[in-house]
């Protein structure tokens, strides 16, 4: 009693004071006040299980430890926290670390650049790269892609609603089938192709094709490796560059570091964000391959290129990736996910339920109007924080951080089967 | 010897693995390892005076140790670090600490979004609400401003080194002359309003007019209050929203906490970002009236909307608002910059000096060519950090921390003056 | 000898004075000096069978005899040349007629618009009538559309040559694929649907769709009547306006004076030009369904909307419509192109001929790169005027006048036959 | 009685089959039948005297008689009619004569293009050359310009009620403040290359400014023959290409063939249309320096380039520029306009009448609301054809054909008087 009025009077300043843009505030009504690993808990004290993870930047739970002793003492010796683009030594060291850790290993040598600290700034970085460097306008991108809110990588992101918000009419982009997009017989890159190689078809030679590997907004779309490859046959035949948005995807959250790297690609531009600082700092990438690294100085900049701290929790982060060990975690604790979806979707065919995704990068599309909404409202009230996506959120999706235990794994798949039944009046 | 030699290796790093984008290394060409209030150290141990207060996002000094304390506290704590949009206690602290410190003194009732932590993220969901709510597509900008380097934000923006970046031809923008861009004669108000009342004027009704009380990129162009009143009284004319861009001059840059506060106007729209985290932080706040908060939930989003430790020293860079003491010792020592200005300007007519600015947003233009850059170099090697500004880098920019003390000031002054005579073979 | 000289010289002036872009000179480089029915003379007295039709502006011949003596006597008696779109008594008959023998039987009460005397304004003015009815912006074409060479016009143009000769990026249009774009098991209907019923497919609900039932310049693609049907259907579903451009396949070219009558469609939009004045004059109309003409009085004009010359012959050749005669013989002669076409692709499969195209609007694909060309060279050195089409021009393309005999029509076709064997050195 | 009953029931034609976009029929509700020189005949057999001209496309009186006779003849010996860009004698014929009275009396060696016979086709040919050759995509056109009706010359048009028209955001194109626009005093040549020199301006390096010379439907504005020239400098200085727009204010409509003549300047691109055929009939030009004809054949094409009835009265046309005695004429006759409109204006200050113009180019601004469309309609009761232009149309238009005699000169001044009198209550 006493508590849902505290709760009721701390949402209000929320509505009183923020603008009617807010939105996951919306599905989880409450104030959070504390965070570890996979879990968190509201100003009750009531805990909940993270099946979201920041969307995608927390892969390694809230508050990782070692992080933060890190960044503690990071902030506690006065280090630099903001620099533009100077030289600092938290830079350096995860310039160097990253080289070691993540780049060299993988036979890559991509440029590094600090393009302003969120995923839509890399991508408009990218966007802008490919077009200086080959002269060209057109960039493809896919169905139900998602990369950013800014002007430039809303114009190559597919969702409707979030176009129509620009105000204006987007250009310069083409959206063409992601895989399986016209069902599991039409072959989508065939498709691509024609466009490019007739000269009739209203679409020209574009600057980029940019993809995600599977799609998290766009409704846990898991694009087939071979796919994904073939792709890179077409922009390598035709001398297209292929950026690769890991924003959501890459850190790990389907297996290897990059999302691509099962595919035997070498993306020309990789786009990361989310993850990359480790700890849920405003941070972003965008690689480059060496010969492209056609910038002028300063002609893509931003006052939050150089934030410090999350240079710092990002080198520790990299830590992670000394061993195969996360990877093959990850992969394990997918397939568990994998197998609970199946089973579920087995058990509650009312669910009309299929099971999408790859490595901790799942969901189950339910299709019945609106009901993947309601399973998570009850899964919140039983403590599980879980989103929906898709075009018509009709996916529940399962993102845990990669860290995440088997045993809370399990306590959210039990939340879920019991959401699950109360929608179906089970 | 060592030290340059260690230098050079340290530079090494940033060469060998960082993009060419980079921009202010080239600069300071040092790698900085620590800083307090007014001052920063290299790896060396030489110690810098800054001028430059990360181009204006550290209004408050570097590791300021009230909101250090703070943020150190809040992490050890296990607060939420991430939080996209939803509830989080450090959220509704600052909420309610910013409305009463900031938004109930100066009688404004703005709803507060968070648009994602950058610059360009706040200017462009303001663009896009301007559309949105007058159902417009052209925004009006002015000559050398500077709203940032995302498509939308770029279309706005003056410079065409950084707008000829975009690849693309930019779109939905027009660009009108600023106050005295014409020189003191020609009233660019009248010039702007001839053209709205004119049906072949070819610019057509906008969605809105953005502009920065003080440009900073642009030159440290700061428009008479007068002219800010009067292009209000034209939007209110003509029913376009007025959007002010405060994120380099706002938060006390200027004097008082909004720059637009002597101009006696109450904007429709206002972006803030930089210096509002306090911390150097990355955060950003867009400002709306309420009868213009027509967003749907989520129709702009990001994931770094809700970082809260920059929500934390946020709250605590609020304190300085509690009574006009920072105010009133910007304006002081914003008027001893400016003496020294003239000054100098006078003592060293070869400067072809033209001193420029408001409050701590000051600088000099010297109208010959490459000078300015030669004497933030000079200044550089002799421990001041200052950078330059304008459209071909003709100013250089004085623009310390707000919290800086007098005997650092003038220790700066000396090396300016060291430098200039250095430059000029005095 | 002299002839040749003579040739030559008269090209030189075309050499000297005119600009590099013309081009069908090239290809047939002799100074024509008269014309009548299917013939062509040049300034030697050298006849030309005409299976061009002046791509379409020719349909009842060149300079026939009826419209010729309402044409001479309308001059003489000093009717009313030119009069923007003021009445004039050309214009009041031309509506009348074009009411009576056209609209009423078809039982269609389309207002009549007149755009500007050419196909790409009768394309630009329904273009903007449709975005203005549906506040929308986008518009999809088909892939190997042709629609006009002004901005708006190319921007639903498939060609890239073309396109790329606007200099800028073109905007608004969304390219989609044609009847049998992806081989015949591919129904691309079905795919253009998907792409309007899913939220994220980055393509938005346009204002309208636009397409050539029978693509000429595209390389005499012609759509099923079914495929036409169901996009309508697709329009209907979605309140999307269905524009068809009939300026090339329209007036009978291929059998019903519109082309689409078969296919049992009403369009929203219908664009006519080429050879509606009858005698190839310019005159454009565009034809709109009386619930959307919702232009504001002069919101659309041109300075030769009102070329009375052209509704004078125009009003004379809708004679030609009274009954079904000239429809049934464009059929019958269709057929005999098609039987024709048939009869050498397999007689001399070397060409790799694919017959194309519906009524007198034929065509032969020849599947040898440059074939159709050189094969369009011989004929005319043999007296036959006949060009190519398509995005690599594969294509030689019958279209002879509609009131061609029989027996030109049978020496073309030697004419071809000989061609064919010249090439293929036979 | 009788009259008005038919007059009525003829305009029901035009409101039952014709769209609402109708305009100039509404002004001048009546059907002519009948036309020569300087007069106008409706259906009643009532006289009009026409100070209209078809807009300009009229100069050389309606249904001149040696054109006429030329033409019928034309026709009556099956010339060509219909030709594409193929050669024909009628096109030569045009082409050596142009050159031999028009180009080398001046010393031009421009080469011509047929772009499609209106207006608005050779400016879009303009635009599209310019940025070709230049590689730039910004155009700069001025205040209150008018450049045609589709999208790319709309882009570079003033007038906002037919930019609205369009129904998307036009690109691309940056009005700059022609001759006067903000008063004698300001100088909008330095306001132009202000914008131009400055990095920072948000203007970048156009491709091309295109200018009428005089403005027609912007409101009879007539730059001064300095600015142009000191326009052209600004190109030269800049190495942009200057356009002049021709097709109204050409081919002797303020004394010379070319308005721009007195100017003392060599545009790189002039686009001709209105006048140019000479008899009213659809046919456009674009001249282009040799220099920059850097089009591929058919990179701009279009079925009614090759118009040849046009390209015969052209050729008879351009008789009248074998002396200056048509130059002296019209500048004879428009001082003899030009007093008349500085008597009316000083006679009745009640119209607040401001006299405009050069050579036959001629209006009186009304700055009282409403009040010269109001004369122009008590002008058309009493027998004259006359129209507003100007944003507001606050200007009435004097522009009869160039061949007009004083007697009828005379008589229109008188009606005009009258009007002017009744409008007033006088």
């Amino acid at each position: 009693m006493q508590a849902t009025k505290k709760v009721a009077s701390s949402m209000k300043v929320f509505e009183e004071f923020e603008s009617e843009v807010r939105s996951y505030i919306r599905s989880f009504p409450v104030t959070f006040v504390k965070s570890q690993g996979s879990k968190l808990w509201d100003e009750e004290g009531k805990e909940y299980i993270d099946f979201f993870a920041g969307a995608g930047a927390l892969n390694y739970g809230h508050n990782h430890p070692a992080m933060k002793e890190k960044l503690i003492s990071y902030i506690a010796e006065d280090g630099i926290t903001h620099s533009l683009d100077m030289g600092t030594k938290a830079k350096a060291d995860f310039l160097i670390r990253f080289n070691e850790m993540i780049l060299k290993p993988r036979d890559l040598d991509y440029k590094v650049m600090f393009p302003g600290p969120t995923g839509t700034n890399t991508v408009e970085s990218a966007l802008k790269l490919a077009r200086k460097v080959t002269g060209r306008d057109l960039v493809i991108s896919f169905t139900n892609g998602f990369h950013g809110m800014t002007l430039g990588a809303l114009s190559v992101t597919g969702n409707s609603f979030k176009r129509h918000g620009a105000g204006v009419p987007l250009h310069n982009g083409v959206s063409m089938p992601f895989d399986k997009y016209l069902g599991d017989e039409v072959d989508t890159v065939e498709y691509l192709e024609r466009f490019l190689e007739d000269n009739g078809s209203g679409v020209s030679l574009p600057a980029a094709i940019i993809l995600e590997t599977v799609q998290g907004e766009g409704g846990i779309n898991a694009a087939d490796y071979e796919w994904i490859k073939r792709v890179e046959d077409v922009c390598r035949r035709w001398d297209i560059l292929l950026i690769i948005d890991d924003v959501q995807v890459g850190c790990g959250r389907t297996g290897p570091f990059f999302s691509f790297e099962p595919a035997g690609i070498k993306p020309d531009i990789v786009c990361l964000s989310k993850s990359i600082s480790g700890y849920g700092l405003p941070m972003a990438l965008t690689l480059i391959k060496p010969e492209y690294d056609e910038w002028s100085p300063g002609e893509h900049n931003g006052t939050f290129r150089g934030h410090n701290p999350a240079f710092v929790t990002a080198t520790e982060a990299l830590s992670f990736w000394e061993n195969d060990n996360l990877k093959n975690e990850i992969i394990k604790k997918g397939e568990i996910v994998g197998e609970f979806l199946t089973i579920l979707a087995e058990k509650y065919p009312e669910l009309k339920g299929e099971p999408r995704g790859r490595g901790l990068m799942r969901g189950m599309a339910c299709h019945v109007d609106g009901l993947a909404d309601k399973i998570c409202a009850a899964a919140f009230e039983r403590g599980l924080i879980m989103e929906t996506s898709g075009p018509n959120s009709e996916v529940f999706k399962i993102m845990p951080p990669l860290t995440i235990d088997v045993n809370s794994l399990q306590r959210g798949f039990d939340i879920i089967e019991d959401s699950v039944k109360a929608c179906l009046n089970k």
